[in-house]
């Protein structure tokens, strides 16, 4: 069991639950040997599932829960009253080393609140980021914080800054990746309070490569690496990117099938527009991580499909193996 | 003169000046006769510039500024030192009422430095915001702010509000526009603190069609006409739109051209695509007003080109037609 990765899997979270949840399941276990799974949720429902796959039966484990917190609920009553729910019990075993890490489709705000309340934070991280990766021209960057933190202070960006560099060193494999914070201008002294007291603290952080400002426009070119935020504005960033990004491919699949001429072009261009297209599909790269908690936690889209939970379990091998907390650890709460 | 829209032009203002400039307001005086056009700048190169076209040589006059702004200095200075730029002695002309509007495509903060400095808020309101159109699915909604006034309260967040509607009512022809607040999540108890405040606030005002949080992710689909938030979240969604949809642009052509059977069906589709993408071009829409102003500002794209000038000058004569700062007046201020 030393060399095993436990990876708790909430299988009754998001809207593709359980059905696709399991599927990336299997197919991540198959996939990658380090991998010991423990499925959470519904015995029947998740044996049920799992016996239209073949797998090897000693690597996946189920663990019963009867309760489902749902998206409407108020996250931090769900986690509270519901005891028995999918993403209480896994955050339990996380907190209890039971398992290394908990990915999960379900509620975001149960998940972010559970992170805080259950799994807890390293000692001296002040707040947990929500850190998704977002796709651009060149390949991805990691967006800190993206929905965990409103109203943050300029420590808890410092902080934000330390992490991610970390995680897109170590998990992402980019060597001595960019940092820079999300400005409405290139100069330092442009922004809001917030950014103008940050910007002199990143300045002054010798282990991280800070870079300066970044204005929204230049954040698809892949200008940064590490793109800091508060979490207000890391939301908006994150949803917008989704939202006109689906809107321009209704638009061009529209324009398209528009004329009798453009119909035929299409049938020559569909498989190189739809390449590109999928090249900024969010879920190739798996899920958010939560940063910062004694344990890891991910949070995949609501909507996320096979590849995504596949693709979030795979990140939690990597995450274990390069020893992310642990170099938190080292190098964050040390120096302060 | 009495029916006449007098709109003073920064001829020096942006990339494409004055070229692009003076071919847009020759356009718009030919295309409309109730416009005077004041053309500020630097008298030979304009005059140069003017022997270029035909146009009703009483329609459009040159005022001689000798200095010119650029983006690199710093706003506030650079609009009390260089008291002979087109941009401050357009201004004064508006402070003055020698002129109604004033149209400029050059430096960002200082046309938001010279509208509250030079020609002065109306009376009763608190501060003025930068409001541009964006295009959605469904045409375009107004977002406001973006960029004048970070770190604003609650207060300035209704005034926006109202002054928004107003706008896109009597200005864009949108009958009882739809108001919503940027928010990171649909109910009402989530959001920041600024937006926690401002919510139940926007749900009291009779005047406006509050119908209440909208996330990032919907604002391309169209679903509110006028977008309220805080001027750094405004500007963050302003140039991700653009940064998004210039990025998909470019990887939808690269594929078009990217296989021998793509490239021969991109002649196909050529005309369609370019159709659809250019619907989602801002500078159809001119440029954005500064509301709230003794007079009217608007701030163009810095690369305006000659259609988004023709398209802001036309847009001034409607907010005066219209009489958008009689009705903020009376419907804002009297209230309060």
């Amino acid at each position: 069991m030393a060399d095993k990765v436990r990876v708790a899997v909430d299988a009754m979270g998001g809207d593709n639950a359980p059905k696709e949840v399991i599927k990336g399941a299997v197919e991540a276990v198959n996939a990658k040997e380090e991998i010991q799974l423990i499925l959470v949720g519904v015995e029947d429902k998740i044996k049920q599932e799992l016996a239209n796959y073949t797998y090897p039966k000693e690597r996946i484990r189920v663990v019963h829960a009867t309760e489902i917190i749902t998206t409407e609920e108020s996250p931090v009553m769900a986690i509270r009253k519901k005891k028995d729910s999918s993403i209480v019990v896994a955050m339990n075993m996380v907190k209890n080393k039971e398992a290394d890490a908990f990915v999960s489709a379900g509620s975001s705000g149960a998940i972010l609140a559970g992170g805080q309340l259950i799994v807890g934070r390293i000692k001296g991280i002040e707040r947990p980021p929500l850190a998704p990766l977002i796709p651009t021209e060149k390949g991805v960057s990691l967006l800190i914080d993206c929905g965990a933190n409103v109203d943050a202070r300029a420590s808890h960006l410092v902080q934000f800054a330390k992490m991610g560099s970390i995680y897109m060193e170590y998990v992402v494999g980019i060597k001595n990746p960019k940092v820079a914070i999300v400005n409405i201008g290139a100069e330092e002294e442009k922004g809001n309070a917030l950014v103008k007291e940050t910007f002199p603290l990143l300045k002054q952080c010798p282990e991280i490569n800070f870079i300066g400002s970044i204005e929204a426009r230049e954040i698809p070119s892949g200008y940064a690496d590490v793109i800091v935020c508060e979490a207000f504005v890391g939301n908006v960033i994150l949803k917008l990117y989704e939202g006109v990004g689906s809107t321009f491919k209704k638009m061009v699949i529209n324009a398209l099938k528009s004329t009798t001429l453009s119909k035929i072009g299409a049938l020559f261009v569909k498989s190189a527009v739809k390449d590109t297209l999928k090249s900024f599909d969010a879920s190739d790269y798996g899920g958010a991580p939560l940063l910062g908690l004694n344990g890891l936690v991910v949070k995949t889209h609501g909507n996320a499909k096979m590849k995504e939970i596949r693709n979030s379990i795979m990140q939690c091998v990597i995450f274990k193996e390069q020893q992310i907390n642990e170099k938190i650890k080292e190098r964050i709460i040390v120096k302060e």
